[in-house]
């Protein structure tokens, strides 16, 4: 069905997209990405160039000044997944949505002056780091932990799964600085590539996503000083998390669509011209029928998608919205990518093949950003009314 | 559900491969196979001296004779699924389901006395090349042609997909010897390493089976001696491949219960030792109603296994059970292997978990021995007595 959510401007920076896209995206780049498991950073300053990052950066940090208006992320992620490279809307994603978000609601203005306008550029790469080795889901549970100092702070520990999380030159880091786990216990801190003790680790090899580096970082008695406590409030962390989780949720969610739309016209036109018994794979009854299935769920997952944007804009998105759409989305779009690698035979398990790749990092849209067991349980509780 | 198919013999043979495990495989040996992109000889070898391969090779050509009995290459997938090392699984099965089979059941004297001996010893490898960059499912497609001259043949074409199609040292390869698609068009031929004009070209790069080769491969004016067509009899080759296929699917549908039982123990083992929120991570209501999923799963998976292993053993396992077998087994694999990662969290991601090796390894079940389509479409027309 047809979509009616973009108005004249989104059209017009979608052609600036495509035109990004078509100078910068090839076979050859994501190869060159996948090989270095990373995204270079020419590429990463080109889109600064082009406009396609710091969307929400506001206009006198030298950003485009979109806060709340989500569907120009929206057409960056329909027009790069289109194209193929995963790792690249991923790269893009942390960028604008888990890193810049925490400087421009929640940074002090030195933070904002110092970081936003090289965030806007890509000259600073940003991460955010959550994670524990030994807790995820249950945030609360984290051992990393910052000692108040003298002017400062001096940082322990270790994160995982990091994405962006090599290449980033600055990481906000959700870490302890009070005792227990209650919500006034955490904080987050701003912690800068080569600051002494900081270990920007090994490369996680994962499933997908080889373009896209996710890291192990660790902390060894690192001096992070007063000026890097975001927002310059302690204690602020957990809150400030909870706040910026629902733009994360619903970018995943925006993935999940755009990438079910891809899988979908990619499978259509495989399917089309593969041939087998003297006719079209899409002429068998089942392809058709698969077809069909994918392409009403695709439909089905950008109206709610579209709704949801638009109450993200008017700020009426709640956090239990955001939970909903992520989980609902991405199981919705592991089943069309299931059935479109399916529909392409081998062709489909070959890494060449947009289908497989897209495959492959689609598995973790339902692992992280909150697993969806995770958001079934923060929605089921509130449907209840538990606790 | 105990299973009860094994007798005291396959028991003793278990500890064998056990032992044969715990010597080569290791997380060292599986990280060097999936960098080589291939098992290294060695292993193939030692595997041959302890008896792990080339099973079915009558005891008078060096081999352990186990013909009709299944169940002894059953122990050693179980057991080297459940070690992590799917790759390896693999490599055994193309020698011991895909190669040898050709060989002990339709080889001449001569081909069997040339080539049986060194199969089993893991000094020949052998692969099965069917399938041609145009034509898979329908593989009497095929373009891939052998014209008969003085003496042999002069082979022409490609293949592609081929499972240890750049280690293979014989490949036996699906042409056509005749015109048109009649049953009758088709032979099987012995395609040497080396011959002038065929090349075991680029490996591909896949979503899993990383340390498991998969090769295109080109035929150019290659000359195959009249001695290498397999049965020495021409226009068989289509009937050949639908004597084996049954064995073919069978060994799929092992593989994917083996997988989904190995699955089911890390997800378990895993679930009891990880903690969030203060519980272990298996005492959430919905992992163990996931658990119980899986567990009843792969109870039907063992019990539908049994009795086909049995009816194989019976020669009574016909060509519409080993399709059903081969779909059904590798669909209620996937929905188990799925719930695993999931239940692993990140760490289900990463390629460093068996549980993602054997995620990624398991997609291609669906795919290979005949996709499922193919499968449901041949038990389908059985069923409703379709032309
Ligand atoms: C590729 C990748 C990129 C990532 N990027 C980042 C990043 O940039 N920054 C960051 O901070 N983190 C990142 N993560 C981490 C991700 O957010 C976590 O993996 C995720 O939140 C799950 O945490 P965990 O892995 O510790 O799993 P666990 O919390 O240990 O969960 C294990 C299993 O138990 C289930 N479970 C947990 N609690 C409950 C419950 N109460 N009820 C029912 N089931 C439950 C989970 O759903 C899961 O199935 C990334 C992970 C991956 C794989
Ligand atoms: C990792 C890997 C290893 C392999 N190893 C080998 C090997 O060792 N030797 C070998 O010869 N081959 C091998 N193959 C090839 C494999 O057997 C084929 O990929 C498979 O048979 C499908 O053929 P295809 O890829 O040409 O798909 P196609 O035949 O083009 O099919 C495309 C899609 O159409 C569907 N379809 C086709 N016909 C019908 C129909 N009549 N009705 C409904 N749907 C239909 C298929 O199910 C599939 O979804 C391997 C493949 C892979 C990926």
């Amino acid at each position: 069905m047809e979509r009616d959510i973009y108005e004249e401007d989104h059209e017009a920076f979608r052609d600036l997209v495509k035109d990004f896209v078509k100078r910068h995206v090839s076979n050859e780049a994501i190869e060159r990405w996948d090989a270095a498991g990373e995204i270079d950073r020419a590429t990463m300053l080109a889109a600064g160039e082009a406009g396609l990052i710091g969307l929400s950066v506001p206009e006198e940090f030298g950003g485009a000044g979109m806060l709340q208006d989500y569907r120009f992320r929206t057409v960056v992620m329909e027009e790069v997944i289109a194209s193929g490279a995963g790792s690249l809307a991923g790269a893009f994603g942390i960028q604008d949505d888990l890193a810049v978000p925490y400087l421009v609601h929640m940074g002090t203005q030195e933070q904002k002056e110092k970081w936003l306008p090289r965030m806007a550029t890509g000259e600073v790469l940003g991460a955010l780091a959550m994670t524990d080795p030994g807790a995820g889901s249950d945030l609360r549970g984290i051992k990393t932990n910052a000692k108040k100092v003298d002017g400062g702070y001096i940082l322990n520990g270790a994160k995982t799964f990091i994405s962006s999380g090599s290449t980033a030159d600055v990481v906000v880091t959700f870490v302890k600085t009070g005792e227990g786990n209650r919500p006034d216990a955490f904080s987050l801190l701003l912690v800068e590539k080569g600051m002494e003790g900081f270990d920007q680790g090994k490369k996680l090899s994962k499933m997908g996503f080889h373009g896209w580096d996710t890291a192990e970082l660790s902390f060894t008695d690192v001096f992070i000083p007063d000026e890097n406590l975001i927002s310059g409030k302690e204690g602020q962390g957990f809150i400030q998390l909870m706040l910026n989780l629902p733009l994360e949720r619903l970018s995943i969610g925006v993935a999940a669509a755009a990438a079910a739309q891809a899988a979908l016209d990619w499978t259509v036109a495989y399917t089309k011209d593969r041939e087998a018994f003297g006719e079209r794979i899409a002429d068998f009854q089942n392809t058709r029928f698969r077809l069909a299935d994918m392409a009403a769920t695709t439909d089905a997952m950008w109206a709610y998608i579209d709704r949801a944007l638009l109450a993200y804009k008017n700020s009426t998105l709640s956090a239990e919205d955001a939970a909903k759409v992520k989980f609902w989305a991405t199981e919705r779009e592991w089943e069309v990518l299931d059935m479109g690698v399916q529909l392409h035979g081998g062709y489909g398990y070959i890494m060449e093949y947009p289908i497989a790749r897209a495959f492959t990092d689609a598995r973790v849209h339902r692992i992280y950003g909150g697993t969806n067991e995770i958001m079934r349980d923060l929605v089921g509780r509130q449907i209840v009314g538990k606790r």
